[in-house]
């Protein structure tokens, strides 16, 4: 093997580790830390990106990375892990160090006003510091996009989704936009023309809550000898693949949205768990994209476990967890509970049909920010204009609408889109698994996830990041990303015939 | 400010927060990391030291001690800070990469055997790796001594206890060995005639032991929102100033282990609390050493909690926490729980009149294994005979002898003897403190710490390392290290006239 392609592997192996080492910080800042930490741990995380940013940035690295694209020995996974450093080298570089950190200093005191101005609904007290971040965004992406060669918001999406074009994003977006309103009506229609789903009554306590969501993540492949699961307000995936940390949150009244936190964060790390040992530490053993890794936690949560025959099996469980006895225990009104479907305001409550509603919206005006063409003064308006117009409600206040969600306030643009991304993929992803084993389903019936994982491993998750996601989805499925999957999936589930 | 003093802050100031960010990796990995985190925790460790070391070993930071060590116009701190940094400069480069990854390698896997060997009390298993082991601990002393100009024992001593001669140590620790048979018979005439201390009746729930164990740390100063409590096999102390991690044992049937040890693991956070702040990431801001951190462990443990003061006001809350009620719950029982002494095998269940015995023993068997006059295959029968010098008493076998500790296996040598230090100078500080606050005494019979701890937060924690132990010794309490204060305070304690 040559010395410079030799010579990146190391480096990015220590790189891989300085990220890992990052990640255990901010697991701990999340899960364990007292509230007193937050200073002295974001200097610790400070100096750790600086020395990640010092071992990208030596010269050494661009050397090696021009000497390793002239080589014609490479295997392709060797190859593809070199355009994959290449990509990681030139979003580090891309952007000169004063301006990060003037990004990140901006993004932490925006994202400190920003959790009074969401409490209080004061999207004005936010706006200065909001508007002076997106100079500071709108100027990084610039740099990338010189460096990436393609427009600033491609840029900063590249960093998530890498490769993914605005074109390409618009046309599946268009497509769902165009979908919903009619198919929404419908969904509707059918749901309110069966029994009205009621929850059980708690209080649910969080200790048999918790031994609930051990067991069913148990159930999906989760091995809690190589992982953990604690409590945050927001539920998360971290670790590595050796040890896994999720967490979820728990609500008394409501045993339903820990469980199915839970599962979808099982799903993240039984991604992580597969990806391919030999390529550890190299950016070819990582994820093609953040879609992918989302489409992961829902084919286990959305396609898996939201489904009729999961259910079925899950109720059983759950009614032993609770000792629940009587009608509103019953299979029937906990699927019905699993797949309501509502208009709503908060994205993170909304359920499969409506989420990419609300993801639509953020993508159109975070891109129109980035853009210039609207001003962030202007933002309260056009939310509800794109609200309206998408789901046919507006919002009542700013902290049900441009207030809601940490991202952008905290400095991470470009991001959403991989929400919809990773359903679609999910969808697609999930026909064709069934498809090729007819055990995954029945299997799901019993509690069995092996089939299902099975698959999921040997098609998706030990490639690593070899294959971009659209050429993944095309070996796999025979075709690139396409929304249909997503909406046939939709209408068998939310249109059913149940006659 | 000259540029070379700046630039060495800066650069410590790096160092220090990766120093941290190791530190909460490795409290994670013993508090909180599933068992299958282990290989891809040490690599990330293994990372981040190696970071530390080329950052370190800098050329530039050679050049920048000469010049620093040069200037004329550095206060005294600064002046001290210089110094601390080319120890620690030294004690970094002395030792080749090499040598010091072939360390950590033969470290770990003779840990590893040790871990088992211990359980089957056997020593032979792991004596080829322990000799091994020792082969090149006794490599990396000789590339100490060599720089730092003091004999090999001396050089490994010096990273925990910076300046410790072998004829200072000597001298205190012939001394105490001197001192003790003849007490200790005494101590045990005396406990003789008194009443058999007798544990109240378990279980104690490990949850109400919990609640106690916070009220206990709160009432010394602890402050739970910047800082934990968790549970591990070894209590021990972790975390940064600002969010400290404490950890201790719960044993159902005997609650006096985890409250002594959460008071013990107190002292250290609150030495680490009263640190400098003007001094935060500098070497002078740190401790003078290990025997000074354990003196401020020891004067809340040994000297404050487990005195007749103190214990007659626990006994309130801990009869409170567990509804205890009779004599065994008295004051007087629980007091007299708390101060048994006894010859005994294992050093880390010693009370403390027997504790520096087994330290003494430790001390001379690894400057012997240092200095090439004792063979670790000999090392069995020289522990019986220390043993058998020092307490009189001979282990029935390896596990209950030279098997128990886990320092040497690990790798650690040289440590030993801050154990010690750290408990006569806890006597002395403690004699000079109530000499100088009458209300010290006083306030512990009503659970008030606060005049202990202003006391000396005001003359040692604030000081960091800005003097030495001896120099800050002589400061505050008018002489250097001196054994006396310690017996005095064993003769006060352990044959006080109760007539």
């Amino acid at each position: 093997m040559s010395d410079a392609y030799t010579a990146l592997e190391a480096r990015f192996r220590r790189l891989a580790l300085l990220s890992e080492s990052i990640g255990m910080l901010r697991w701990d800042m999340s899960v364990m830390m007292p509230p007193g930490g937050v200073l002295a741990r974001s200097e610790q995380i400070a100096a750790l990106k600086l020395l990640y940013h010092e071992l990208m940035t030596n010269p050494a690295v661009a050397v090696d990375l021009d000497r390793a694209e002239d080589l014609e020995n490479l295997n392709d996974w060797q190859a593809t892990n070199v355009q994959r450093m290449r990509r990681r080298w030139l979003h580090t570089t891309a952007v000169p160090a004063d301006l990060v950190k003037a990004t990140t200093h901006a993004a932490t005191a925006t994202e400190t006003i920003w959790r009074t101005a969401r409490i209080e609904n004061d999207f004005k007290s936010v706006l200065p510091s909001f508007s002076e971040l997106l100079g500071l965004v709108r100027d990084g992406a610039a740099a990338k996009a010189a460096a990436l060669e393609v427009p600033p918001y491609e840029a900063l999406m590249d960093l998530y989704e890498p490769g993914a074009t605005t074109a390409t994003i618009d046309g599946l977006f268009d497509d769902y936009a165009a979908f919903l309103p009619e198919f929404l009506e419908e969904v509707l229609r059918v749901q309110a023309s069966r029994p009205v789903p009621e929850l059980p009554n708690g209080p649910f306590p969080v200790k048999e809550q918790e031994a609930l969501c051990r067991q069913l993540s148990e159930a999906v492949g989760f091995d809690f000898a190589s992982g953990r699961l604690d409590t945050t307000f927001h539920p998360f995936s971290g670790g590595v693949p050796e040890d896994s940390r999720i967490t979820t949150r728990y609500d008394e009244a409501d045993f339903t949205s820990a469980i199915m936190a839970v599962l979808h964060e099982t799903g993240h790390a039984m991604y992580e768990r597969g990806r391919p040992g030999s390529w550890r530490y190299q950016p070819v053993g990582e994820t093609p994209g953040l879609g992918m890794h989302e489409s992961q936690s829902l084919i286990v949560e959305m396609q898996a476990s939201r489904s009729r025959p999961f259910i079925t099996w899950a109720a059983t469980i759950i009614r032993a967890a609770f000792d629940g006895e009587g009608e509103l225990w019953s299979a029937d009104n906990l699927y019905r509970l699993s797949t309501r479907v509502a208009r709503s305001f908060i994205r993170v409550d909304a359920d499969e049909v409506t989420y990419p509603a609300h993801v639509i919206l953020r993508y159109r005006l975070e891109r129109a920010m980035i853009d210039g063409d609207l001003m962030p003064a202007d933002l309260p308006g056009a939310w509800a204009d794109g609200m309206r117009d998408l789901l046919d409600v507006v919002p009542p206040d700013d902290r049900n609408g441009c207030l809601q969600d940490i991202h952008w306030y905290d400095g991470a643009w470009g991001y959403f889109p991989t929400y919809t991304i990773g359903a679609m993929v999910a969808a697609q992803l999930f026909a064709a698994a069934q498809q090729a084993n007819t055990g995954i389903v029945p299997g799901l019936a019993t509690g069995n996830f092996e089939p299902l994982m099975r698959w999921l491993r040997k098609e998706v998750h030990c490639l690593g990041a070899r294959f971009s996601t659209n050429a993944l989805l095309e070996r796999v499925t025979g075709q690139p990303l396409d929304p249909a999957a997503f909406k046939a999936h939709l209408k068998s589930r939310y249109l059913e015939d149940l006659t």
